[in-house]
């Protein structure tokens, strides 16, 4: 079976640091070669992998400013179905873009939604519906008027995330420095339950960061670190009590939830998007629905077994469980 | 002989202002299909022509808010390479976008490049220069690393711009409020010479609008009349002694320098990018290097034979003139 899978060209794969689409195209490319499957991954030239690596893109355009986003994405996507014909299956991961050329070529198409950013988009997926596979994240992701071939959650290894029995007493917020993520909304509950918060993500909106986030750190009792990655990313996600997970949106996946129950720490969310789909209340954290039932809910924190988080996770949200779904899925759509 | 004629959806094609791409797109189409030639004009839903109208997006993203421009214009260019085998050939006046898709059908593709806009897009464009008959819209614009079948400047309908032989004593600038056009130039050389300027076009750049134009205006020797069409437009050009249009780049090509000039009105231009293609100095109007140049080219505009300036333009630029020139490229491609 020779796949070739498309990652988003906005990171490196698998990415530095931030590139959670980038970071699943890798996870599942390198579980599928560890399987026999021939994989080319079509990505940014700066990438890696243990397959077949092509690409056109010399950089990421993120993370490199003579990289025209548009001009790149085009030759990049324009790439891969230039060479259709060598595969048998194309997985684009790299958003709505390549369905335009997918009725080009006789190749079947397998599009995972990382998310619906806006209705606005909805009318290319729904020009497609007929044309491409589309996989879903999440129950809470699918769109009712989109087909979808299967919904297939995300999966990580567990053995990135080493299990930390202990924890800490310390909140966490783990994720990009945006409205939709909560960072003002985990700052109010921190304070109101008198505990030191840790926050570490990339700042996405400068001007929510200068007022939420950082006259909260005068004290320290909030303490921003950045964006981080590697072991102190290991160690932010196994050394919390819990993560506070206050979205202000539908998301799709939150893969930082996943990380956080899989070292142990389990989870305070929103009650809504995939959050229900990922947390199990009362077991593995807590879905609430306003600021007082987060603080109400770290005093219940004493409740959570953080053996069950992790076990959790080794039942429902690794990468082999999801390369298996996909391998699944690629055969019957291949007969 | 089976055009594919492919516009932007920036705006409507034709505009009903401003939208130079468009405007093109719809002479050509229009002087091709009285010509006899079967055109399929590939353009928004509300656009006209008096050949066959194919489109997908209901409306222009620079007109509708509703319409995202990277998903309409996707399924926009995907609709005529869907469609490739219908056609004998395919002209793109849609930038780069198509460019991705002409390896994907058998149908000879033209490219008319309107402009490059930054070094940052040439990569897909030299990634094709091999699979597209790239057409220049003037030697000015052509670029060493290219590879073009034709260069065919753009061509207006004289019996649109009525000669008037008299013209007035107001100064004109005509174009979009934005630093590459010379707005505050301009300003500042019809202070010198002690003429009332008349401004006509859309405001791109609001900051420069509201620093440079919008403080000359107090005193009545400056007028702003907004985006200027129709009959309006029309009087606008011929009633003037000149037009100011000092550039501050390298323009490809000028549409209003050569409006005005059908129109008897000689122009006082930048002598920088397309301007002495377009212009005959001392003849037509005058070139030049600086604000001082400009100031005295207004004293010498009693040299200039209005007639000669609308008699260039009957030679050199009517829409007849380039649909020939593309007719003939057409059937030299076509064999």
């Amino acid at each position: 079976m020779r796949i070739a899978m498309l990652a988003p060209i906005s990171w490196r794969t698998p990415p530095r640091h931030y590139g959670p689409w980038e970071l699943m195209t890798s996870l599942l490319t390198e579980a599928l070669v560890a399987r026999g499957v021939d994989v080319t991954l079509f990505a940014t030239k700066d990438s890696w992998t243990a397959g077949k690596l092509a690409g056109v893109s010399p950089a990421s355009y993120s993370e490199n400013p003579a990289i025209d986003a548009k001009v790149w994405e085009m030759l990049h996507v324009a790439h891969v179905f230039e060479r259709a014909e060598e595969f048998d299956l194309i997985h684009n991961q790299a958003d709505f873009v390549p369905l335009a050329f997918s009725r080009m070529v006789e190749t079947p198409v397998v599009t995972t939604i990382h998310g619906l950013s806006s209705e606005r988009i909805l009318p290319v997926f729904k020009t497609y519906n007929d044309r491409v596979h589309y996989v879903a994240i999440s129950d809470a992701d699918r769109h009712p008027d989109l087909r979808y071939a299967a919904m297939i959650h995300h999966g990580i290894r567990l053995e990135d995330f080493p299990f930390n029995p202990y924890g800490g007493e310390d909140l966490l917020f783990f994720g990009r420095i945006h409205p939709d993520k909560g960072a003002a909304e985990a700052i109010a509950v921190a304070r109101r339950a008198g505990r030191r918060l840790i926050m570490a993500g990339i700042i996405q909106d400068r001007d929510y960061h200068h007022k939420q986030v950082a006259p909260a750190l005068d004290d320290g009792f909030v303490v921003y670190r950045g964006a981080v990655g590697g072991p102190d990313r290991v160690k932010a996600l196994g050394s919390a009590s819990a993560l506070l997970h206050l979205i202000n949106f539908e998301e799709p996946f939150g893969l930082s939830v996943v990380e956080a129950l899989a070292s142990g720490t389990p989870v305070i969310a929103s009650n809504r998007g995939s959050m229900p789909e990922l947390i199990d209340h009362g077991v593995t954290g807590f879905l609430v629905d306003s600021i007082d039932a987060a603080v109400d809910a770290i005093g219940r924190l004493g409740d959570i077994d953080r053996a069950a988080c992790r076990a959790a996770v080794s039942a429902r949200f690794t990468v082999d469980r999801m390369a298996d779904r996909y391998l699944d899925l690629y055969r019957s759509l291949l007969g």
